[in-house]
């Protein structure tokens, strides 16, 4: 099963700091790739940055036509929305399918036509607050938290510690 | 238990808009309380908007000698670090203890005084990610879930929909 993210609304901004920090959830929750709507190279350097001293993976990819994109993708489309159904009622059914899936995040204004097409409409809980938050928590839900102890086979590489840092 | 969340690192204009993030979060998930380092009025006064739109409580203080107040917290000063041990191989001893939790969530330099004086240094995975997708991840373990089903009591309610948007 490959884990797609789709960024809508990253034209502005104010958004691209929340893109950077969509893209290291992304990342570090063990999604496998991030499409974007509009090209951001400095995100997608920082990003290699990131994989190339810590590892892991996370392919960047943009796509102007994204509603071709979510049209033509072939898999589960769920769309993190705050209108959506309850992430916990409808998680058992998401994760027994082991069919690709493209998690669709927005911005404030989402067209409605990605209600629509998406399989899924899914609420992190029915309150406004933060695409970055609704992302991890429901890429933790998917993996169950196994995402938390994966090995990103990094340069660097930190061992936990009660107080302080410590690399391996 | 009581629930704080100490932002601290608020003074550069990037991070503006991931305290936004933090404070809708803190809400969202349950928190009592957000305290930051620096006054933001224009924070204050969304986040004031959004209780009086949807419900639910968050308090917003300013604490500028946040030393001072780490230091006379009277409860578990829970640090959450890349760093620290893993979330899911503490939490059952953080939920255990009924205790006021201060959750302190630091931007990218936190001093080292931090990890030293709190009882916990905590990971939501020991890769560079997103301190606001930290704290959800963590309050969603503290409340096991619970969080996501709580009613707000706002004047907005959300009727969860397989598709579109419907309010109470």
């Amino acid at each position: 099963m490959k884990v797609s993210v789709l960024r809508l609304g990253h034209r502005f901004i104010r958004d691209k700091r929340t893109t950077t920090h969509i893209a290291l959830v992304a990342r570090a929750f063990c999604a496998d790739e991030l499409i974007l709507d509009s090209e951001d190279r400095d995100l997608e350097k920082s990003i290699v940055r990131i994989i190339e001293e810590w590892g892991g993976k996370l392919n960047i990819k943009v796509e102007k036509n994204w509603r071709k994109f979510i049209e033509n993708f072939n898999g589960e489309r769920i769309h993190l929305t705050m209108y959506g159904m309850p992430v916990d009622e409808k998680i058992p059914e998401i994760k027994k399918s082991k069919k690709d899936k493209l998690i669709i995040v927005g911005g404030q204004k989402v067209p409605s036509e990605v209600y629509h097409i998406s399989e899924y409409n899914i609420a992190v809980g029915n309150q406004p607050h933060s695409e970055i938050a609704a992302l991890a928590v429901f890429l933790d839900r998917l993996f169950e938290g196994d995402e938390l102890n994966r090995n990103f086979k990094g340069k660097k590489r930190i061992i936990p510690q009660e107080c302080g840092k410590k690399f391996a």
